[in-house]
């Protein structure tokens, strides 16, 4: 195992209901911005419910934080903070809301001259606005982790601070219900693939990361699947199983002590850079086929995954991986997302444009081992047609 | 799922050489107190250690915390706070030496007459000092949670407080080496059983909390068996295995959202008051018992057990649970620990004092339906002969 520092600080508060928790969870004297996306939280009912609780706090509002939450948008909300001396921020949404809050939390308190210098400059973040957050949409993590990435100009760019992690995110399944398949589909498939990203590389012998991870991901390839069709979707076990999976899979504690890849993750960015693609359906596309160009480098744990996660147990070793990567697909497919590029219209001719967008961004080393060149980059693509 | 509350907020640093972070982790102008046991510290070099990291603060020591700490003894250190203005306490050492700096930390700035009051009488700790550990000897979990066990004229009581959470722990597994073989088996089996406490009880379709449940036991399965043979004894990755799963057994991850039972531990801990067994060992011969007499009331999580730890898969469910139970104790029996009350020396004519006490100490409705009454617990000491 390798050495490790983990923390998690958020303070969950989970199950239906449990929005009551806002009323002691923020500081009664503050002033409160709630933050939120599209609006969708007001057709669903869980703007009414986080009014309703915030009766006696004195608070504000601003909403259009979009998916990619962009800079000129977040950038708005300043002049709201400081004309009503903002002390809290409360976001309410899915993880674009989080991430976007953060970047505002961290904006509203910086010192120098433009807060994207603390982002594209790496300027350090000395102070930042308390947030909590009320998830609508398991899937990115972002409710217990310290990271947020921010678009600006087209560049999709992470920042981390400790000072950004929310102190507390409510976690209630009932409000899932309200999602589309797409949106319950994207999440599965994002939370699977951060899980795959700290798991499929090669072995440190960290018995608990590995056998934390294989639990979350049997948890998604079970629950996911029930939340897509009719007499299961609405289970609300089989909603808080896929929320707390969603959140364990990207709060440090299955990468704390092992090797991490995120390799997906990169390609999958220039995916939704240049095509828009939902950024799960970029990861759908593009995990098997680094499943399969880096058979290899993965060997030992891919031949885990295939028995521990797909009772694969007879056969040669290729024989099994190959299985275990089909069978990857298949769970795919069963929700419902792309796994080809040749599926979102993509084909041979635009491989060398991504492959330069990969490269303008630096990222030409990729991997746990850093061996993935543009070079691997192409085979993988390839291998996605 | 139930729903819950969850946050766990000690800063762990995990891996060899991690001591080193006392000097960051503890502020420099503390005036700290170094709590431990009997002085093994000293003979197995973390002594050593933790003097030259802590070169550049003032600290003063405190030692004598005994296993099953001692309230005459704990009160013994408020002197030396009060005369030096310590600040902060590092605790060096196993659960008991945590668990009794929790009691002195709460104690420290208690305002009330008499600081066993937060304990007998339940009277708020409204603060307490800051407390740091290096964790010696994996098992309790003591090291990243609120809880504590203090003893006062022979009564056992906890206490709880988030105040007294340690703000960081060092994991070395390194310095787990020097422990004796008795040593390592009783923390392994300390775990197993937090681990089967909050696990063997009904089904709630939690299933990342059964899935990292399932996972913890299977590490401690695993690794738990190789720090006791000469030839893996000494591998750090067996140690930090142990070391890892001990604390994640019972820093309240796996227990929320999900019913806990905690009867083996409060039979148990009569058997230690009366007889001075290791608590341990008293896990080891009660918790089969328990599977025995509840079988009926835990039938759904035996049969999840008894597949997914064991690979029962054959048979009737009876004889699968049946054969789960003795695969159980075959594993404490590798382990080294008894599994019998007659291998302790004690037989039937014991049991009407153990329940005499059970009874006084109001451990009368045990086990997660709280249908363990004093005539069930008989039934499972006598099953336990």
């Amino acid at each position: 195992m390798l050495n490790f520092s983990f923390k998690n600080s958020t303070q969950i508060h989970f199950g239906e209901g449990q929005i009551k928790a806002l009323s002691q969870a923020i500081p009664k004297e503050s002033k409160v911005l709630v933050t939120y996306g599209g609006g969708s939280i007001k057709s669903n009912g869980v703007y009414d419910q986080v009014v309703d609780v915030l009766s006696e706090h004195t608070w504000f509002e601003f909403s259009g934080i979009e998916p990619n939450p962009k800079y000129e948008t977040l950038m708005k909300a300043q002049d709201l903070i400081r004309q009503h001396d903002i002390d809290f921020l409360l976001a309410v949404g899915g993880g674009s809301v989080v991430d976007g809050t953060k970047f505002i939390a961290a904006a509203a308190l910086f010192e120098g001259e433009d807060p994207w210098d603390f982002i594209s400059k790496g300027q350090p973040i000395n102070q930042a606005l308390p947030i909590g957050c009320v998830l609508t949409l398991p899937a990115t993590g972002s409710e217990s982790n310290a990271n947020s990435v921010v678009t600006r100009d087209g560049n999709k760019l992470p920042f981390q601070s400790p000072l950004v992690q929310p102190l507390f995110a409510v976690l209630d399944p009932s409000v899932t219900l309200s999602l589309s398949d797409r949106q319950i589909s994207n999440g599965v498939i994002d939370a699977f693939v951060h899980i795959m990203e700290q798991y499929l590389t090669y072995s440190v012998n960290g018995k608990v990361q590995d056998r934390f991870a294989e639990g979350l991901l049997q948890t998604l390839i079970e629950e996911g699947p029930k939340a897509l069709v009719a007499e299961t979707k609405n289970d609300l076990d089989v909603r808080g199983n896929i929320m707390w999976a969603a959140t364990m899979a990207l709060n440090g504690l299955i990468g704390a002590g092992v090797p991490q890849d995120w390799s997906t993750h990169m390609i999958g960015h220039e995916l939704t850079g240049a095509y828009g693609i939902d950024h799960a359906r970029t990861l759908s596309i593009v995990l098997p086929a680094v499943m399969k160009v880096c058979a290899k480098e993965k060997r030992e744990k891919l031949l885990q995954y295939a028995e521990r996660i797909w009772n694969l147990t007879e056969g040669d070793d290729d024989s099994r991986i190959s299985r275990a990567t089909e069978l990857t697909e298949q769970f795919f497919k069963t929700m419902q997302v792309p796994t080809r590029l040749s599926q979102v219209d993509l084909g041979e001719t635009e491989i060398d444009g991504l492959i330069e967008k990969l490269t303008q961004h630096g990222m030409v080393k990729l991997g746990e081992q850093s061996i993935i060149t543009p070079e691997v980059s192409r085979e993988i693509l390839m291998a996605a047609l």
